[in-house]
């Protein structure tokens, strides 16, 4: 099949047409790809940083953001059926440890994640354990349904740290900054401020219903989110920027008893002036990583049905998946904010392995 | 009267005794102070730190650990009596702010506090809000009931991580460290593990109920909650030592999902890995600052009242007040943990003030 | 002065003007007051119910939503002055009990009601402790201002349910179950259901945000609750009727794992189905009284200043207070929802003790 | 095998020598017991009342508390071996639904209970899914390990609650009322009430902890309670009973701001007096169900590793499996609180199925 890969040891991603289709455990599901987000960690690995060297095995295929069909189940599967439009959650817990045993496999010690640890959905198909299965409502649109994962993160953390009736900061417009800031104007925030380095990004969170939006060089904005707040400072911080300076801005205009949740990743170890950010505010931090499994998909679900949140300035290009290239180089300008690839289908979709290996699936073409 | 004073920009507290006695506002109350304790922040005023230089006013009377008589209330105040057994909350809030109009008057951002911003303890009056009036109950002994105050930072801290069936870290055992390992102990912890560089101090944190304590040179010791936690780590971090590498050594020690309640004060930035300790982990972080007004010193008399917290180990030394400067040389030493001062009393106490100039006042001798 | 009293033991209010200005003590304020709204309440105390016989006080000054001018202050008062606009919290708290000194004095069980306990804003002036005295913010209107009172009990249901990014169910529209759905709208409620008794009622609820209004009377309306909600029933009920059956039917139609908060007040007790409606569902029920002091506050002025919240379609009359019986009988038709009443207003005020009696206030004419 | 069953639709169960050994799925494992509680449900069972002929399917194998080892596992099941002693969460929930995937499974709308619904425990062998399973820690004893399932029910409760630092009522001390106590004093309860009608369990609650024991019948006993809080009432009600009766009593005896965690099913509907009991006093009930799985059965292992919970006068007696009539009297008469049957252990363990039957299982003596 054909296969968006990390080959080798450098920059770049890699096109593959021989990649076998995956062969599926007793608890699998095998899904057909139709479509696939590409995400800020994909381009990581694309540009190969420190980070993406660390962690990311060569050899993988790249991907966790997509929306598909089922076209086999192994044997031991009884609640996902041939046929059915889904998308995954990405992250794969052990289903033994503590967090996996008590409804928070989100922060699993041993999570294994697609297009990371084991192959991803940047291909026609993809392997994925039946607990991670998502099934897509017929109401949502394939490119909306392709991008359930990061507007997961988004949710998550707008839903830890609670924005009902509060004024909001996000720091950091990006992908999940911007997705943030329709997902907390529909979810009651009183109040929406947002800070960045991207004009472009500011214009389109201010489309999206934030009622400020600073350039992170101006000099004097956390005074102004203050001034706006009757001097107290934003009740709630969504740090999504991972950007020490924005982290250390963020808490600056925390207000006294507020919330921060921190998503986004610092590259590096981050100096805090915890006296006066967090002990004598009485604040409270929050680590966010993920999404809750599967709280948050449920009110991604129900928040993309009810027309609340838009995401149309944010889902900017739609590509065919062989254009991956452009895909990355219109994110890496600046140019596109998310960029979701369709996948070539073939029709009709080749039974994907021989009856002889799987006895046990069942294949909807057989 | 006898008074504590900060009379110099220099290291030393200064007796005086003709201060005159403290002329009390309408909804002020005069409290004969008949003991008082010795707070570490006493210690970093009496030393006169870098801290100290740039918050406390010179000329201020010190303490603000307490209890005593009142013997006399302004004529708006009507919920206190004169003759009645009190301690008082130190931080005065501005009453007008959001926290402080919402039951978080403890991170009011314009608190006075007493020893510090205003005239303190150390004497043998101070004058105290209405509001910020404790009575004490009659069974609780002076030397508790004066310690009222950090009892009331460790029950904070203890209780806003919530310790109930966790396994809780806490790092730094000096007064309120080890405060906090009694109230922990009989506020239902599992398992306590304590870590400090003090190994008289670690002997008493085992003698209040702590399980395991390190020293913290030992190389291994968060590997050790580790292996004590099936690999987790603790639920519950208390950070009591405002050290920057206990910090560290703490958030590593911190199990996915944890909770940290940092109660230390750095003396400086710190520099954390937050992506590591706080956002793959989902950890919360609680920034603690004094004590709730009065959730927490409801808890505290519960607690004392129930018997199942033990301060013996604790307050170590009871002293007159004039041997103070043998109370801060213990505390240096290492010799005391928690030393309470016997303030001296004039019998009868004689009426503090000219009728003509607080006419409003009741007085216990008039 | 004039005031609307509660003058005989029998239905009606009775007109006076002849009842003395109030005399306020060291830490009260008088208000002048130009607006007041008529709470269910007052009809209760109007029409002489059985509940009303045995809770008002004969010869009470009635009313307690209002907004007016601070005209003269207490000896003790420090943070309120004289011309502020204001409206105030009606329940005066003990202050000595621990909900009181806890953030909690909203059940002060020893709480005295303005109007019901002590005399009201139905009146040319009105005493209000310092403590209970709300500043209006300039952008405010009067009439919107006047109604505080019930937006707080609204405001304080929604936010103790959590309704962000969840199906809400209220069962009962009238004043306060309307002004709940158009606050549950801003607060970031998914999708919002109501049940009434009054098809004039339901049709308001739709103009202000309900997706779904059902009679109470449709035999099917809590199946329509579960057929909307994928069968789970909705994740949260507002229950603002009191009626016995509309609290069976909201407990039946609520989602296992759903949180209840109940408002109204049943005259008189109600059978339940403890283990099919919240045991086996693991459900989280509320009871709400009051507003509390002053989170509630604080979030209804900041939700009112957003523009988020829609007060047109329940403020349907404005009356002068001479007309108050018509505003009573608007509402026993149901052709009013909310009424306010405006105060004549003398010019100048004149001042209203002789300075002998209070030397201690200051007064806005002096 | 042998087994109990529930063979007939009359008062009784009937030993029976012939039952199949049951024949596993491939997600399934099969445990040969050792040892199985018996519960005051299968003494429902056993004199087949109201709600166990509306519940129960005639011919059930009953039982749902055990411990034991694995014998079998079905080819899909990864995270159990043979050889394992366990126990397991007899609600097996649907993995479908809302509940179940967001960590909440027990509140599944579509359970299936072991004993119940399908086969349980008093017998010989059990099958149950992989995902039910809870590893035993070689440190517990076999006569606790089998109650770990309403251990789980007392401490869902307990931590439900919350019980650090509050005063706690219990109202009916039954098998799980008494596990209460000891868990509540463990968790850090700092003072514990109870009422029951049997003075036996009263003495025991006392040994286990209970400050103040009420039999129901004393006329004053809630009023003992506010005494004993300073007039507030008890911080936290743990309803165990089911007794409308004592209901009533347990919420008139519950503090303002007091929460309410009812476990007792009623067997029928409750008239509560919502406005004194719940709204007034700004309440929080909570319907309790089962146990969270797993959160509560790691607290109960961590309870029970710390030594800190006293089950002694708990487990009154152990008796053999064929013995059981002799349990149900004495659990009848009152002069049992848990019995825990052993269950008779062939040696060597047979083959549980012909190897023809279930290819994909791996047994001990293959």
């Amino acid at each position: 099949m054909l296969a968006l890969k990390k080959l080798y040891d450098r920059p770049g991603l890699w096109w593959t047409n021989d990649t076998p289709i995956p062969v599926i455990g007793a608890r699998e599901v095998l899904v057909a790809v139709t479509h696939a987000g590409i995400c800020g960690t994909d381009r990581h690995i694309y540009e190969w940083d420190a980070w993406s060297r660390s962690r990311v095995r060569v050899g993988v295929t790249t991907g966790h953001e997509f929306v598909g069909r089922v076209v086999q189940t192994g044997d031991a599967v009884s609640r996902v059926r041939v046929g059915q439009r889904v998308s995954a959650e990405g992250h794969v817990g052990c289903g033994q440890c503590r967090p996996c045993r008590t409804g928070n496999g989100h922060i699993c010690q041993d999570v294994k994640i697609l297009g990371i640890d084991r192959d991803g959905c940047f291909a026609q198909y993809v392997a994925v354990p039946e607990e991670n299965i998502w099934p897509i409502d017929a109401r949502i649109p394939d490119h909306v349904a392709a991008v359930f994962d990061p507007l997961g993160n988004a949710m998550h953390t707008v839903m830890a740290a609670g924005v009902s009736g509060k004024s909001v900061l996000i720091t950091g417009v990006g992908i999940i900054g911007l997705m943030a800031v329709t997902i907390a104007r529909a979810a009651g925030a009183a109040r929406i401020f947002v800070s960045d380095v991207d004009r472009r990004r500011l214009d389109i969170a201010r489309r999206l219903g934030a009622d400020e939006a600073y350039h992170a060089s101006e000099e004097d904005w956390t005074d102004r989110v203050r001034r706006a707040t009757h001097h107290r400072g934003a009740d709630v911080l969504l740090e999504m920027s991972g950007n020490p300076r924005a982290i250390q801005q963020g808490f600056a205009a925390l207000a006294g008893g507020g919330v921060a949740a921190l998503l986004g990743l610092p590259s590096d170890r981050v100096s805090l002036d915890l006296a006066n950010d967090i002990i004598f505010k009485g604040a409270t931090v929050l680590g966010i990583n993920g999404r809750r499994m599967f709280d948050t998909w449920y009110q991604v679900e129900d928040f993309v049905l009810s027309g609340r949140i838009d995401l149309g300035p944010i889902i900017t290009h739609q590509l065919p998946l062989d254009e991956f290239e452009q895909g990355f180089h219109l994110m890496q300008s600046g140019d596109a904010i998310k960029v979701v690839l369709a996948v070539p289908q073939e029709n009709p979709i080749p039974c994907p392995t021989p009856a002889s290996t799987i006895a046990a699936v069942s294949c909807s073409l057989l």
